[in-house]
């Protein structure tokens, strides 16, 4: 009986690691609650209208498809057996594992304010981009159907919390799309009188990258049209009215249409970690793991990707980001494999080849430690960047050429309103 | 003033009448509920995960952008004031017009048996399609587990219900996907041993073709796996059960994923003409027209597309197929102009350029009357048409290309199950 290696999570995390095993003597099963591996670094270009869900999703049998030693199963893994070495289903089937590795990821949250979820949407999964795109779509049609003037411009102001890549990345888009895309298409308002507002607790946008690059991301976004809120902390939503704290201050700002780019919590299969086998978790409801990405009371379980948090010699724990998910995918295949040929294997490092973030059409930020580039050029590896990480998997050559298209032509085709969705019971 | 033409529903016939009417002397105002028009006949090409939504779908507002006589309005048409001259939307606002064209089309319906929308979904909206994706891609999935054999064959039988073009077209892209696309993506089905059963009322498909065509397209689906049940009178669902009458004989039929591809009913809308303004229905709801597409009472008052039932002179009424939508479409449009310049118009005529249907990848029936061709060419002219059309609208050039690499890598990347949704409350 060869090793059985259980993959539980078909992000970037999960799906490195079952690709760097393919040579391995392994029988892997990669477990996810859906049927596709989602580029999620480009699901603001969902919410947006740029590109299509299909154009960054890969079904994950087609991506493993002529990996004979790994083997897809559509399932929710609810609990686990640690004595029996297995892991139970939500169907109440269990699956037997040598070594399981965790990549559950995280969902978006919101401090405690859940009932802010229905008011201010997320941006994790496809379902989520969708729903972001009718609101945002179902805005401008509002104001162009609006007759007092008032209501209209609240109709077109968008708040946007958070300030992260997500957050800046989001704005840049939306900035174009009200600058650029949408003018010729209305005949009563005028798009560009949009107001986008981006809104941050901290000083500064950008926190991972270094303060030069933060200013650049700033100025970049106020050139397209967003209205940068730093320092503002976010207390309560009423209707179409927030209510801020600037320092000792109060402060009220008007937006029909909140999206929420803040606010990151662990799986829930963290906490099944840190009941069955005494797991750690952070506040964030991540998993601390070992050096070597394992629980320390169970070598053969890892934790890797968003779902991890790693501290070991860092100032502060690794960021949720997908080159860390990759890095950690591929580490646990090496150990892995290391452990069944008896060979020892140094702990985890991750190699940081640099951070890098799309402000609208032309401009980026990029910070290579050394090197550190924004606008024209940093854009252009960020393209080149992205393209090559959807073709790798996917063959997404398409997505390629239909970038250059919408470039030229400046058309966003995808931005559909398409109905509500409401999560099945128990889906 | 100038006159004032209000469209109701931006499907083939609606555009293709605001569009013919660009250079006439009129206010347009294209009313929809959706922001975007559908190229319905790819919609099985979305259920069957060959493309995305955004491929078949354009914002109507880019449609018609560059059109200065014509705007767009997200909105739903409930009633009609013929006093006044106005429409009545749902949110109580007015619309008032000189000229009003309704082209709101159909949806499908069950011949009432309601309640088998639940177990049979239909596939008139792109919501429909993605409800039909999910459920063929999850019964590949459930196969996949189920370790009883009886219970896995269930789950890898699916029966089409109706042989119409939109049955024929799904029953082959099914096929196609279970014999060529899927195999090499499970591990433990044999993709290939998928059933798929077009159930026919009558003695063969695709009625409004020429019986020889019929046999032809008959055998390219035998040939690709589909069973052919014609002389099949569906009776009751069951469950997986499917109570069938052949003749005088009753059967039952097991398949776990039933869909619908055959009865559409009229638009309420008819129902709002019938009671207004005396207006003859047809048994499928549909609005009977005179010779120039008006209403007997109402000569400013047409409609259009699938909901009109077109009968003079001809031995059935017209079909409800895109290029009657379009010719009468643009009909409306010239009687519309010559009528503000005082000029007669001769009575609609259809003239019909040929039927074409495609039964997987490279075959397809076409009847040009004189010519009549199957298999690899007539396939060719199908991609042809199909292709100018969706350039036409939206300059999709990239589907083209996209197409082009599918069939040769025989790739559907658009295979996503992605949650089921359900309509908002009053949505």
């Amino acid at each position: 009986m060869s090793h059985k290696v259980v993959i539980v999570g078909g992000g970037f995390g999960g799906l490195y690691a079952a690709q760097a095993l393919r040579r391995a003597p392994v029988e892997i099963t990669l477990i996810d609650k859906r049927n596709f591996h989602l580029f999620q670094p480009l699901l603001y270009q969902v919410a947006t209208g740029g590109v299509s869900p299909g154009d960054i999703a890969s079904p994950l049998r087609a991506v493993l498809s002529r990996q004979k030693n790994a083997r897809v199963l559509l399932a929710e893994m609810s609990d686990i057996n640690p004595e029996n070495q297995e892991i139970v289903l939500a169907d109440g089937r269990t699956l037997p594992y040598d070594t399981l590795i965790i990549a559950a990821g995280v969902r978006h949250h919101y401090f405690g304010n859940d009932h802010w979820a229905e008011k201010a949407p997320g941006l994790k999964t496809l379902e989520d981009a969708l729903e972001m795109r009718r609101r945002i779509f179902l805005a401008f049609e509002a104001a162009e159907k609006e007759e007092d003037p008032a209501k209209r411009q609240a109709w077109l102001t968008f708040a946007i919390v958070g300030g992260g890549p997500t957050g800046v990345e989001l704005a840049g888009a939306l900035a174009e799309l009200a600058q650029s895309t949408l003018p010729p298409d209305f005949r009563r308002i005028d798009t560009r009188q949009a107001r986008i507002l981006l809104l941050e607790g901290m000083d500064r946008v950008l926190l991972d990258y270094p303060p030069e690059l933060s200013a650049k991301a700033g100025q970049a976004l106020e050139r397209l049209g967003v209205t940068m809120l730093t320092g503002r902390l976010l207390q309560e939503i009423e209707g179409d009215r927030l209510r801020v704290k600037i320092g000792d201050e109060e402060e009220i700002i008007h937006a029909q249409t909140v999206l929420w780019a803040a606010g990151a919590q662990g799986s829930p299969l963290g906490r099944v970690l840190a009941d069955r086998m005494a797991a750690e978790l952070d506040k964030m409801g991540r998993v601390k793991v070992e050096p070597d990405l394992s629980l320390p009371t169970h070598s053969n379980i890892l934790v890797i990707g968003d779902l991890a948090h790693f501290a070991h010699d860092l100032a502060r724990p690794l960021p949720g980001v997908a080159p860390v998910a990759m890095q950690q995918g591929q580490y646990a295949a090496r150990l892995v494999s290391n452990r069944l040929a008896g060979r020892d294997t140094p702990p985890f490092r991750y190699w940081n080849k640099g951070n890098l973030a799309v402000i609208g059409r032309n401009a980026a930020v990029a910070d290579f430690g050394r090197f550190r580039f924004s606008g024209f050029f940093a854009w252009l590896i960020w393209l080149f960047i992205h393209i090559m990480y959807l073709i790798e998997f996917d063959n997404k050559v398409m997505v390629m050429f239909q970038w250059g298209w919408s470039y030229f032509t400046r058309r966003r085709g995808a931005r559909l309103i398409t109905r509500p969705w409401r999560p099945a019971p128990g889906g």
